[in-house]
């Protein structure tokens, strides 16, 4: 069986330079308290000890996204690609943009496009002028999403900003509400706001959820389950949230979670594969 | 033993243009995610089959509320008391009102009791403006019920508004603090605020919770079911939603919940009868 | 084995003048809400039977807090200090301030660790003039904390302000963004915002929760234990929050709760030790 695991983060170029590998002690204590151990290829930084590490596991891809970030570094689209291209099938590539010059940000969108990158990932609390979801310099950027069939990926929970305001799912709610065409995936999950981004994804049906490393021993983990089990079967989207996640323990750890077979089948591979628009 | 539905619309009148019967396929795909099956009666638009389904269940009445909209429909006032003229002892009606002129809406509610409606319904993220339940506008209405005795229902939980905002309980809870001798109840629970109004309910004695179909299927129904068992005996009404979810057949499910007999024995019909001041 | 009750208002001076004991129809219904009966010694304002009672249940000593407050009443630190004199090494005493003048806030401080009170309560919701928590007027005493390693204790949870506005968390993580070598215990540990707070104390390693009597037969509290169990095991609080819940029934009630046993001896002391800076 294809998997997809839809945040995944390989410790090469310019993630290297992020805070999931550059503050390493940081990473680890947050692997403990998700009640994990630390990826032998995180602490090394060994893309070949990934590589195994999926393969044992059957991973087929991962997701590696671009970012542009304040508080977390920037992962350029250029590295991006460069990863897809040196992995061939291992790696597919969503792209990052800077969201101060809405032209030169939908260029990005349009030459990572032309690169092999499948989606756009906002990170709206995270820019070194944090904003929140539904700021209107985002809007333009929606709107072409939209109008060009591209999904956009958003980190919308957990540290996503400076403070827990950013993500209080309303501003997501706002977004998804106005543009009902852009399929809009929420990285982290919108955790902690478990309830509320529940109902997000309830009333708006270009919503998927990736509650990834924040489904692990983390608060209402029982409740985006259900969730999972029920009304998102197709918009449930598998993920590590590798470094912070060993893909493979996530893998064997999310197997053990009560989920129905034909919906396990689902969230591993093609709710990822509907959702960007690749061949499963 | 009598039975209560606290929110069961039935397909006549007014009802009948508003989005639950209008957009059958919408309504159906929301059964859907509740887990629950569409009622025959639903489908059909039949009064005859409904009264069936709620003779088989031992559902002896429904409060059927009138709602001034923009989002999802109008249903006047008189509406709702032919209905309850037409059906004797099957349902109970409730009032709405428009917010824009206070001197009206008084006189809405005046002509609604008159007319033997029995309470008021309020639906402040669904007006035409939508506001939020601490909206000023809304305070003269509040007074006017709290001096009168007049048991006040508001949608506050599910898609009661534009966006997410339109449900955090904060506006709730200013309400209910701000009038603590107007009773009021809750629909949709509040959901998906869980905690949060469960707190409003355990902080204000005024308040009634029905989470309605909310409860069914979704993230935090534990929390509500404990409550209910617990400090929200008294306070808990029981509501099937219909016709997102059949009135039989949520009947059939709620029976299962770990509820304690006596408790149930409330919730099913004691309860809204004091809220609303009806004899049982 | 020494146990330190992290809320626990004794039945003398200032605090009898106080909600908890003033008004004891209110205090003895919450404590039915919790699903408790009152203790004995509430009821009787008998400083001898709670420590009767504390005897029995092996608790060393309870944590006895002043409060300067609109809503709730005011306990001066003169009288916590006293209190503490008086009945050696059964209470820990912590101060309280008025925040309306800064410079005398912090004299308030200075005198009441002079008088051997180990910390400082504040809160927000409840001054006279009510304040968020991260209100600039704050932000010198929570300077004056960092910088002189003074533990800072808040209400942020429960009924700790007008409404529920007053205990969003999103107030609580700026603070504790904003002071992060500042050690903040959050009394009612943040309820009903559960999965919320639980975000803040993740992300943020100088936070401690203490949700106490909210922990009991409220909603979230296997999120709570969860959490207790896992990353939160050195920074969770036990408290009864007496007179609300009789201080013997809670911990019998707490020693039935799924927690490791390891992570059981730290929460009934260490924890506290750590945090107040007071030998086991």
């Amino acid at each position: 069986m294809t998997i997809i695991d839809f945040r995944l983060r390989p410790p090469l170029k310019g993630f290297l330079d992020t805070v999931m590998y550059s503050q390493g002690a940081r990473r680890d204590r947050i692997t403990g308290y998700h009640g994990m151990k630390p990826a032998r290829s995180a602490q090394a930084q060994s893309i070949d000890l990934l590589l195994e590490e999926m393969d044992e596991a059957g991973i087929t891809r991962g997701v590696a996204m671009g970012r542009y970030s304040g508080l977390y570094g920037t992962v350029s689209n250029e590295d991006v690609a460069a990863i897809v291209k040196a992995y061939p099938g291992r790696f597919i590539g969503v792209a990052s943009i800077d969201p101060s010059n809405r032209g030169q940000a939908i260029r990005q969108i349009e030459d990572a496009r032309a690169a092999g990158l499948v989606g756009v990932n906002l990170e709206p609390g995270a820019y070194p002028t944090p904003m929140y979801a539904d700021d209107r310099r985002l809007y333009p950027i929606y709107a072409y999403c939209e109008d060009n069939n591209i999904p956009v990926v958003m980190m919308a929970g957990g540290s996503a900003g400076p403070d827990l305001s950013y993500t209080v799912p309303v501003h997501v709610d706002r977004v998804a509400g106005d543009f009902p065409k852009m399929k809009l995936a929420i990285s982290h999950g919108g955790w902690p706001w478990v309830h509320e981004i529940l109902h997000v994804a309830f009333r708006r049906e270009n919503v998927y959820l990736s509650p990834d490393q924040y489904l692990c021993g983390m608060a209402g983990s029982e409740d985006y389950v259900r969730a999972a089990n029920g009304y998102l079967s197709e918009r449930f989207l598998y993920a590590s949230s590798y470094p912070f996640i060993s893909a493979k323990d996530y893998l064997a750890w999310f197997r053990t979670l009560p989920i129905r077979q034909e919906v396990m089948e689902r969230l591993l591979h093609l709710n990822a594969a509907t959702f960007l628009n690749v061949s499963v």
